[in-house]
């Protein structure tokens, strides 16, 4: 069984939410031993939704798997020492530190950096001032809601998927690896530091959407589920499901109307029309046309008919499935996919995924189960005064 | 200026739409050098919109900042040649490759580790069998569309967002600094394989949603802008502007009445009504009544007045914008930003954001052009040749 590619790094994480305990849970499932300390009787996020019906939280469950969970009172003086001789205890792989926590006083990289030269801090913010902020509230900012939804619709559409802070996450995990890599080379540790607010506001730059604005004064409208600049569309089938249907390349193209045996028609219709359907721009100017013209195949086909139909076929597509459709249809949310499997929390057994990233030589960490609240507390304050006593030894 | 974190690692990238150029971005923006190579004329998203007026794709552009770009014929020996003496070049930053293409023949893993035994090599799938798959296919599948947008809509909601490709960009560089980590310290290289759908069905994993249909069998509906669990929703200000509204602790909550003036008529309304207001599944429960509570002090005020009676109250918030609204209103999305800054591109000059990662030691890059197509063939092909005869010298 791997011990996975970071086993012998150590990272301690004081968090709440999504973006900086799915860093540590990164961490951790690529073997990193991650400390995550919570007030007594659990923080901020102990009990954010979806809860069982006994009131667990499954978000909570879900994000702190593979973790070891220590309960230290922060308003004490003893628990802020722990706390800090934990972040700053000797050894290679120690000395690293994640938090989403206002990083003042004795939380502060200069008050932790005196205990160790070499410590490396990534600090997690709302805004690049260090001001709070939340997913919730940086997405409606970003553009993206005003530009999305129905149709000629007067209200914006939040996304329910937590995005820029999934995506924070990971570029957390970027920077701490990247420091830790320049620390094994040089000695040297350092500040690392990350706001949400940048990560949504460069992404809108990535994909071009400030470039846009500047360059071209436009500002994109609620197209529903069209695709943006190339055909994609949702289409109603017999019996009630949908399916979303892409068509980004020429070769995608060509298997759509292959498979629906549409190919003569749209010539037809291109040639009585003047649509241009061969590049993606027309394809996309076409959109509603080329979406009319293919409803009738896909309504007179039920989503398992069309499965088999578009199987092999090289045509874009995938089914709209509910979460319990996923979990109850799809075989690559299922143990039939190996990066999934069952796993015994202490909310309950459930379909648990490892890291998406699989390692040909350091393999793949199996699943690991979420930790009870403190579970590691005594385990972990052990292992502190184990390390002190060692460092006091002659 | 810094020269980045990642100076001296040198990754080439064989890729196009969102999720590998992102890693490459990524890369590029810690100071790692990347080549990525694309057929003469251009790969598949090189026309991908957004477009400028004269046909030029910001998207492209937003995407490949900071790289070097190559033009190769691979349908040609010795472009194939050219491109695989690339990836296996010697040097200790060397030996990295990176993409989103079919892995398979010359370009697969085994026939380039022949040449360079400590390869690192990270290959992008649609799915984890290595069939293909997009973020606009793999969203629907997702369960989030169906869970969002209006409520009581029939039709599911796209994101117009591609999270999962984004989130996939990140995880690879993930990926890539590990393998590097681990090829540093043992001298062994490795391959790194990820799955898009992987990436979105793990990520509902994470947030607890596979639990809760295994563990409750509950499937949760679109429930428009309200946010899952506490109380957030958006309201509407006089003057036609829009605003998202937090309360996900209980000290968010308070500071929300305090700025409202309605700490007196909530407490009239629990009493009246029985409603319990004082943890976040009561205001969760009740946010439809909390929402038409606040609505006419927002409806009372404009957008500004909002900002200004908000500042400093400790009230969780953020005004919806769109994309041209943000690049022209908010000062976190301008140079008053110190990720971001004008640079000129061969498209255009627009504000361009470095990385959202700032190291204290080794700084950040400022943000750089997108290379014109093939900019830098000549260039790297002749470091190719120099590095070939070195190799060849006695």
């Amino acid at each position: 069984m791997s011990e996975g590619i970071l086993n012998g790094v150590r990272v301690i994480e004081g968090s709440a939410f999504v973006a900086a305990p799915t860093a540590g849970m990164t961490l951790a499932q690529l073997g990193a031993d991650v400390i995550r300390f919570d007030a007594p009787g659990g923080g901020l996020d102990w009990k954010r939704w979806p809860l069982t019906s006994s009131g667990e939280s499954l978000f909570w469950s879900g994000l702190q798997k593979g973790k070891r969970s220590i309960e230290i009172d922060l308003r004490s003086d003893e628990g802020r020492e722990q706390i800090s001789q934990l972040i700053t205890m000797p050894g290679e792989g120690n000395g690293i530190f994640m938090t989403n926590f206002p990083a003042r006083g004795w939380m502060s990289y200069e008050k932790l950096k005196a205990r160790r030269e070499d410590l490396i801090m990534v600090v997690m913010t709302g805004n690049h001032d260090g001001s709070s902020e939340v997913d919730y509230t940086v997405n409606p900012s970003s553009g993206f809601p005003s530009a999305m939804g129905p149709r000629h619709s007067v209200v914006p559409t939040n996304s329910l998927m937590p995005a820029w802070d999934t995506i924070m996450g990971g570029l957390a995990v970027v920077g701490l690896l990247a420091a830790l890599r320049h620390r094994e080379a040089t000695g040297e540790g350092q500040l690392v530091e990350i706001a949400l607010s940048d990560v949504a506001f460069a992404t809108v730059g990535h994909l071009g959407r400030i470039a846009e604005v500047q360059l071209e004064g436009t500002d994109p409208v609620p197209d529903g589920n069209y695709l943006y600049g190339a055909f994609g569309g949702d289409f109603l089938c017999r019996g009630d499901r949908r399916v979303m249907i892409v068509a980004l390349t020429s070769r995608q193209w060509k298997a759509l109307k292959v498979a629906t045996e549409t190919e003569e028609m749209f010539d037809a219709v291109a040639a009585a029309t003047g649509h241009d359907f061969s590049d993606e721009a027309g394809r996309y100017l076409g959109r509603n046309l080329i979406r009319e013209l293919l409803k009738p195949w896909f309504a007179q086909h039920t989503l398992d008919e069309i499965r088999a139909s578009l199987a092999g076929t090289g045509v874009s597509w995938g089914p709209y499935q509910t979460f319990k459709q996923l979990v109850e249809e799809d075989p690559r949310c299922s143990e039939a996919n190996p990066m999934f499997s069952m796993v015994e929390h202490p909310v309950g057994t459930y379909l648990t995924p490892a890291s998406p990233l699989n390692f040909s030589v350091s393999g793949r960490v199996p699943a690991k189960p979420s930790p009870h609240l403190g579970e590691h507390t005594d385990e972990v304050l052990a292992e502190l005064t184990s390390a002190g006593e060692q460092a006091a030894a002659p």
